[in-house]
């Protein structure tokens, strides 16, 4: 710990929230201000952010701010009255999804929005049966805690987890079509399963780029052939966009890198900047089943302040084409990680979309055993030079970087260099 | 619909939402512009809201909104760093409370409040059952809808219902002790049957004033009973301060009212203001042990503008002595009902506590008989006098008085007038 207050922040915190509540780097940063990339700690330095993806247009970014305050400032109730605000950003936020789906229910987490598409599948096939990978994260709610299994089987009757789809570590030693028909399968299997139980099939739910797996490469053609295995099984596929969405992957979202369709996206943490805004959307058919048989109503779920900021970040994604510059800078980034390759037989395998990249660290490019405690020290390394990076997948040893979208071509050179340092004075 | 821009937003609502999403009165509202405790419609019309409570300290309020900013134009990250606003926050929180519970969950919602409690409780003590009133609706994630029954059974076997206390329409016609005996056999008896389904028993939640079944005076003892009953078996005892909580009671929390200590307190809709900002509190064993078992991280709950927007929620009561007023300008209100009563045989019971208050309105005296419609009717009619209020309760029949804090003589005035007019004219 670098200094008395934030020792004596700690200890209150460990008094107020518990011990083991999750906290960043092994000395835990003060920071108190942030500004686009930026973000400044209490000792006063400076720390370049590549991870942060809910201050997805920039720390405190001064559009969202000034929406935020003017409508707080003007009216704040919520959907049991009418209000532009939200039909504005619905109506937006539907038109940058295929046209199937038309409709959308406002929440305030990822979480929630996961939550509702599992009561919204479960109700349309009368299934309760739901598969998930065994690695992914989905959120926090009771029944969004079964599909997040950190690695474990789910101990629920209602889930079955299959392995994360992985062209880098493969099942079984297989390769092309065989490695994806062998993933495929895995999925047959858990939907016979749950029909053999008495279950029923509900559908699947993924993360349409792997995050928390490390950003795998996938087998070819593997999501249309999960999309396929699903509706042929009468279950409902579900595209959580909750990391992957918003223009991130250089598409606004991560099922269009994957080139399929979902019945039902969920959205969370970049929608609003940091307001709580989450939502789900799917089509007119599985919305109004939905709406028929639950009254279902979120307080503060599309209230005028979550239309303002969510129309705002839109507003500024648009301004500053950071889609694109999510393209061009990350596709820069990208080129220089493969160039730091040449030079580091550490890098493995460089992965991932526009301002979404992993980066896997193997101790032997043969054997690809995971270099875990190089990637943790590489992370707390890199903060100590000033950028804050973090690592995901199956053995924490893919570095993530998932900066806020105004980054830069600067920014990358910075990535770059200290990588390079870090790395070669291993 | 009065104007063609309301019809052309309920149709792009029924295209968005889809048709039946919750709106409030026959002819819905259009607000534009909210200000302490009134609200401005499209047409220019000023309404005085007798029924938000999630603009606890008033709409827009200035001190909130500008928290909200400088913090939002500060920085706005989550707990995995280190920032003092939160812990100022839930020190002070927690403070409010009974000194055995000191550690502090930060949520968004209150239905993500209270799915965490009862994973909290079904952890700990290994059991799933949880026992909730038959009327109530303590939120809607997959979990937490099935302790929402809204009248009906619960068709979870994890869940049991027992009809909610209520002194007015009694159980079995009975009265005083018996009566709360009777309650309590209630709840007895679905503790064994957990018991006896292999199901164990988790614990029982309440709100503890009732509000949606209308707040019933209680028969005696029934919360001191309920609570023994529940610990005498290992349960727990949930309070979901959500609608209750935060000084409306005229008291912090709406279980001092009931002189209980509970287990678990859930918080949500009036702690931010319309900033979405919920949150569970417990012991430290309680607390402790949950995060021992399960890693938890709300992206959103916590963050710095969580804190600043909860600080100056709290700071705006202090100041302006809103859980005062709630019993002054509450007893005042409650006085004029009573007098009301007095020359409207419609008004069958007044209840409530505080800026919390319900009006039983009946057919005859003697039977009992419900006045649902003419309840309907009688919000629908104080909405065309400018008056915003509701109707709860198991046959829809109870006006809903609970209007944000800054509520004074005069605005009580104005709703006695009206009311009076209003009941006169039937």
């Amino acid at each position: 710990m670098s200094d008395t207050t934030a020792r004596e922040l700690l200890s209150r915190r460990d008094r107020l929230f518990g011990k083991k509540t999750p906290l960043f780097y092994e000395d835990p940063l003060h920071i108190v201000r942030g500004e686009g990339v930026w973000l400044y700690a209490a000792d006063g330095r400076r720390y370049l952010d590549c991870y942060n993806n809910v201050a997805h247009v920039g720390h405190c970014d001064p559009t969202v701010v000034a929406a935020m305050t003017q409508q707080a400032s003007t009216l704040n109730t919520h959907t049991r009255y009418l209000h532009e605000n939200i039909l504005d950003y619905g109506e937006r936020l539907t038109a940058t999804l295929d046209g199937s789906i038309s409709m959308v229910i406002f929440v305030c987490t990822g979480s929630e929005a996961n939550d509702q598409a599992l009561r919204i599948a479960r109700l349309h096939t009368g299934g309760q049966g739901v598969i998930c990978t065994n690695l992914t994260y989905h959120g926090n709610t009771t029944a969004v805690a079964e599909i997040s299994p950190h690695g474990e089987e789910s101990n629920s009757p209602n889930v079955r987890t299959i392995p994360f789809p992985d062209s880098y570590r493969p099942l079984d030693g297989l390769e092309g079509k065989a490695l994806s028909d062998a993933y495929i399968d895995k999925i047959k299997a858990a939907i016979q399963s749950f029909e053999d139980s008495g279950v029923g099939f509900a559908g699947m739910i993924v993360c349409p780029i792997f995050a928390n797996e490390g950003l795998p490469n996938l087998p070819p053609e593997f999501m249309k052939k999960s999309v396929s295995a699903v509706h042929d099984a009468g279950g409902l596929f579900i595209a959580d966009e909750v990391q992957a969405g918003f223009g991130r992957t250089g598409t606004m979202w991560g099922h269009e890198v994957a080139g399929i369709v979902p019945d039902i996206v969920t959205m969370g943490k970049p929608m609003g900047n940091g307001f709580p805004l989450g939502a789900v959307a799917a089509s007119a058919e599985l919305m109004q089943g939905f709406r028929d048989r639950v009254m279902y109503f979120n307080t503060f779920g599309g209230n005028p302040i979550a239309g303002a900021v969510g129309n705002a970040v839109l507003d500024v994604m648009e301004r500053d084409k950071l889609m694109e510059n999510a393209r061009t800078t990350g596709a820069y980034l990208r080129d220089g990680l493969a160039a730091l390759a040449a030079r580091h037989p550490m890098i493995g395998e460089i992965r991932g979309h526009g301002l979404w990249l992993g980066i896997e660290l193997v101790r032997d490019s043969n054997s690809l055993e995971p270099a875990d405690t190089e990637a943790r020290d590489i992370v707390n390394r890199m903060k100590e030079r000033g950028i804050l990076i973090n690592r995901i997948g199956e053995h924490d040893n893919v570095l993530k970087l998932r900066p806020p979208m105004p980054f830069a071509r600067e920014h990358a050179d910075l990535v770059l260099e200290n990588l390079d340092t870090v790395l070669g004075n291993r």
